[in-house]
């Protein structure tokens, strides 16, 4: 019988229940009998929380200076006001502070921070009864009736007196006052003084909570600083970077360089290991096996004689040198990456020294890789899972350790996914509690739910499927993935438009037009994108039938020509010019496919938190031929009213078109233009 | 460097991996630095388990027979075989039973339990690494290959001598057989044996485990018995089942009319409350107060000088007619539902005997229910925080366990979104772990959030918001919803299509066929619909502007007859009829809405769980006028080609028309017909 029987908003409650009592946790439902001990359980439950990852076993990630919005859903039974906040402890506090939280409706209740320091934050929610704010509403509906309410007035009261001793100077004035109009006065004009603020607001901080209940757990965010989220990335084999094909350059000649890379716009400059290479079974050029002598191997096959992965490479300086370059590119705004691959060469210390890190063949001799029924001879794989893992995880920690007291910030992790989790869960928790400003970029070409995993187990970024996305439907369907939750609360996508791995088909077929709309879709589609060099002079020579390079970077020395004319050099650098100048490509703006007439284009927005900045990007995704096409703009997107007369500037080009409702035109020839970028200019 | 470094399968690992170890859980990471104690934390994780609600804060919901299927994605680095498998414990029963996983592609790992009684079943999950498949399928390759595999055998040997003491009879000498052979024989021929079956399922359920994984916690899975799911309710107040309004029927009186009921087809008889009624205040005829002498009051005003929640009305007898009257119901097929309206009238005795159960004004007197403005002077509610509550609670239980024990097994419970979630966690909890086969339904008439709440804290099934969606597209959304997950694992939708509280602004306004129709949305939406009696015989009388009914049986006695021409019997008989002989309407069927063209129409397919029952459902649901349409059936959810030719048979008619491929033509007419139910008959 529904409607009539339900019982009033908040009849006066025993004054026994205004004492503190321990909070009560949300959580899994008690089904055997509580004792008659004490109060009644509280009646509140506490559900949705965000953001959360995985019920809060992981992190949910952000960046400092990001406004962090925290949401719950908070269920009464009846009618009764209720209010709730939540407490955030930063990174090594023991206690938190609280914050209120606003109910935004539908049960919802709403708050946020802004992390101004990187380290990882943890929040619990509560929520209670608001018995003040509930008592006036009820006694004032009663009121505005006519009816006579003084033996309503008991809540309040009670209330009242129970705030009392917190209150000082005006404030407490103001309550004794409002408590003696209440108890002989003015009614209507005491309940009305007694709602007011600021007397309301601090009845509300300060009123008992004696049904407040908390959440089951502290959810934690790990917030990084605004580099693991907003960065170009120019990767670059150092020892090319010199004047001569025939020899390494070194970190000084190297230097020389660095004003070029920084002059495209990148922030961060990434070096495939710099340490000694083997010998053994070193692969020569194209590699080949053996190598030829003065072939210089493959950086990722590390050690030698001449050291580890604590140790330069002899042929690019000593540590001084690479101090040097750090800091001269620093200068320049570009913060150096390295890479770390652990693996080892046949020749590397460890294999002499700790035998036991390895994996044994019945005869005593160590495995190289393999996976049958390949084998590299070159490369002996480290195992993780040796009796003396603790000591192998702890010297691969110290690794890290080791370039960050270099200098060195930002890490490239080559193949995460064949190491074991909890190594990854334990290096990084360390290091960045360490050094709360460490990256981590996570090279995991690998199935996507263990991508995923690597993720949620603290890598800051990932590589992602994008070399692999080409077609407009491929790009639409797995970018709307990548931001939807619960991927967009920890996985935040790196795009490489290509890698010394991965030369991509599409480069290789269409050439030209294809790396400039690749470079552009990477450049807008992600905060986070990466160039490997050479792909700003158009390199797509592979070796036939793979996403090979032909004579690979990877065992040789590339001489380029910087000033080889048409060269990407302009594009690039106006690509991070617009990102830079654009928040509508900067983390936390939001993306939306719209829809185009022709299926071999894709169109998209971008637009920036705060609403003010809006982009349309329209692309000629596999540029083959000229395509002629009308698009679809979301003008509710935009914040325009339908019919809307607008102007676009396309950042690419400088050009400006009148644009009206939602039709438009527009064409776009690979022999002039592969996309356009434009702005919204209302 | 991402394909070539990739290290092997499974290398050799050090034997003593191979002892058993406290097998690792399922967590949050632990970025704190190890022990070196021991070997090291295992590297596979679970994720996406299934079923689940909240993280497995509460159970998900199942039906005795149903096939509970169980699922969870498996990560490990690398390219290890895995195996997994789920760990059930039934109701009572401290230890579990172990079944194996089966892998189903994309990490996803999947296995079934079938229920055979009701209760509380808890699973947790675990994997590892299947080492002797992951030795065989490398060493297999690396033979394949024509390689030289005498330094590969070691993973295989040592597993097969550790399954060893396991086996007896054939598969012992088998296993000795072929590790002989592995040892100094043809090794093609022996790893071949190695892999076959019975052996390899042998080592594979007694091989060691030491990477073992367990999950975190054990998820609950509340099962309940079928009718919890599966069932025709109606309701129908005892006192009018008599042959005169001018007095209560008797239980022996009304029992004549069960034939009537069950006849019908359905499976409830649901009672408003059969307890003493108050005097004080009481309601008299179409809500009037005072009550004229004679007038019989509201069901829900309970309690008198004659007893409380565990009385019986005087009027309608004493227990044992009651208990008479609820087996011949059950004779007939019907089981009884008694309403739990935790309220009492001013005359109830628990006002004289626990005045501390209520809530009280200043000046000592009980506060009777109010909702600002409205006062409802003969209900006094329950304080549920009362000082005493535990006393209250206990009562409030006993009342379940007293007509438990008078044979009753289903509850309508009343309002249960005004009274505390921890009463009703505790309550339910309780009652069913004493009687595993009671079921309650919530009628909880309140925002959204807080009904899906009560579901998972225990209740069976819950009243919806169905009698306020009337066009095609809100019921659309609304089922599209209901039966998604997270609702469809813990919330069983019960579709009244009256209540005597809610006669829908439909029925009053388009009369039968609108009676006609709803009757038959509610009995193909959900297994579980229910009618309140007066429904078959039209009764569509309301106070203007209200869904209340004119001179409500709330309030009266009424008397129908039966024999009235044109009333609906014989469309619910034939509903009931279908909803038994049809898989495609009953518990774990699926639903599809399907396109048609003409807005006003509602098409959706439902079918089985095995595929092999399809029903076609297309009704016109605001039945105003005649409408004509195409329809567009979905052959792919049917299981025909494209173009097919098939016979639908409609089963409220018995018609049979002859449909080809997608586009079918259909005409309602509401003077002949507002829907089709048409079985796909292939």
């Amino acid at each position: 019988m529904a409607p009539e029987a339900e019982p009033a908003g908040a009849p006066t409650s025993s004054s026994q229940r205004l004492k503190g009592t321990p909070p009560r946790r949300n959580g899994p439902p008690r089904t055997e009998r509580r004792t008659g001990e004490g109060p009644p359980p509280g009646t509140i439950a506490l559900e949705a929380v965000s953001p959360v990852v995985d019920d809060g076993d992981h992190p949910a990630r952000r960046l400092v200076g990001e406004t962090v919005r925290i949401s719950v859903d908070v269920l009464k039974p009846g009618a009764d006001l209720l209010d709730a906040s939540f407490t955030l402890r930063g990174p090594g506090e023991a206690g938190g502070s609280e914050q209120f939280l606003r109910s935004v409706g539908n049960a919802r209740w709403e708050g946020e921070f802004i992390p101004r320091l990187p380290g990882l934050y943890h929040f619990t929610l509560s929520a209670w009864t608001d018995r003040y704010q509930t008592w006036i509403a009820g006694i004032s509906t009663w009121m505005d009736a006519g009816e006579e309410v003084s033996q309503d007035l008991a809540p309040g009261l009670e209330i009242l007196r129970a705030v009392l001793p917190q209150l000082s100077g005006k404030d407490r004035t103001e309550a004794e006052s409002v408590l003696a109009a209440l108890e002989g006065g003015d009614l209507v004009k005491a309940v009305r003084r007694a709602g007011a603020d600021p007397l309301r607001e601090l009845v509300r901080r300060f009123q008992p909570r004696p049904d407040r209940i908390d959440s089951s757990k502290e959810y934690p965010v790990r917030v990084e600083r605004v580099r693991a989220g907003f960065a170009a990335w120019y990767e670059a084999f150092p020892r090319s970077l010199g004047a001569s094909p025939e020899r390494s350059a070194t970190f000084r000649e190297a230097e020389e360089r660095l004003p070029e890379v920084a002059a495209m716009g990148f922030d961060v400059l990434y070096l495939p290991p710099i340490h000694p290479i083997g010998m053994t079974a070193r692969r020569g050029r194209d590699n080949r096996a053996p190598a030829a002598p003065g072939d210089p191997g493959s950086p990722w096959a590390i050690g030698s004689s001449e050291g580890g992965h604590q140790a330069i490479h002899p042929d690019l300086g000593t540590l001084e040198d690479f101090d040097h370059f750090r800091r001269r590119a620093e200068e320049l705004g570009l913060e150096i990456a390295l890479d770390l691959a652990f693996q080892c060469s046949p020749d590397h210390p460890w294999v002499r020294e700790h035998p036991e890190w390895f994996y044994h063949r019945p005869d005593g001799s160590i495995r190289y890789a393999e996976n049958p029924p390949k084998r590299y001879r070159d490369i002996y794989p480290l195992d993780f899972g040796n009796p003396q893992w603790r000591e192998l995880w702890t010297e691969l920690s110290q690794v890290v350790r080791f370039w960050a007291d270099q200098g060195v910030r930002i890490f490239r992790v080559d193949n995460p996914h064949t190491k074991p989790f909890p190594f990854w869960e334990e290096m990084i928790g360390e290091a960045q509690r360490a050094y709360p400003d460490l990256i981590f970029l996570a090279e995991a070409f690998t199935r996507p739910k263990i991508m995923r995993h690597l993720a949620k187990l603290g890598f800051s970024e990932s590589y992602t499927y994008f070399t692999w996305r080409n077609e407009a439907n491929e790009l639409r369907e797995y970018f709307l993935e990548l931001y939807a939750p619960p991927l967009r609360e920890f996985f935040r996508p790196m795009l490489f438009v290509n890698t010394p791995d991965i030369l991509p088909p599409v480069l290789q077929r269409l050439g030209r037009p294809a790396f400039q709309v690749r470079a552009i879709l990477a450049a807008t589609l992600s905060p986070l994108w990466g160039v490997y060099s050479g792909y700003e002079f158009l390199e797509g020579d592979a070796i036939p039938g793979t996403e090979e390079y032909r004579d690979s970077e990877k065992y040789r020395i590339v001489h380029r020509d910087p000033s080889t004319p048409g060269n990407l050099r302009p594009l690039l650098t106006r690509l991070n010019r617009i990102r830079r100048e654009n928040r509508a490509l900067q983390p936390g703006a939001s993306i939306g496919f719209f829809p185009v007439d022709q299926p071999r284009l894709l169109g998209y927005h971008r637009s920036s938190p705060d609403g003010k900045n809006h982009l349309l990007v329209i692309a000629n995704v596999l540029p083959e031929s000229t395509v002629e096409s009308m698009v679809d703009v979301p003008l509710e997107a935009l914040g325009l009213p339908e019919g809307a007369a607008y102007r676009v500037r396309d950042l690419l080009t400088d050009e400006v078109y009148s644009w009206t409702g939602r039709r438009n035109y527009v064409r776009l020839d690979p022999a002039f233009r592969v996309a356009h970028v434009l702005r919204v200019e209302a």
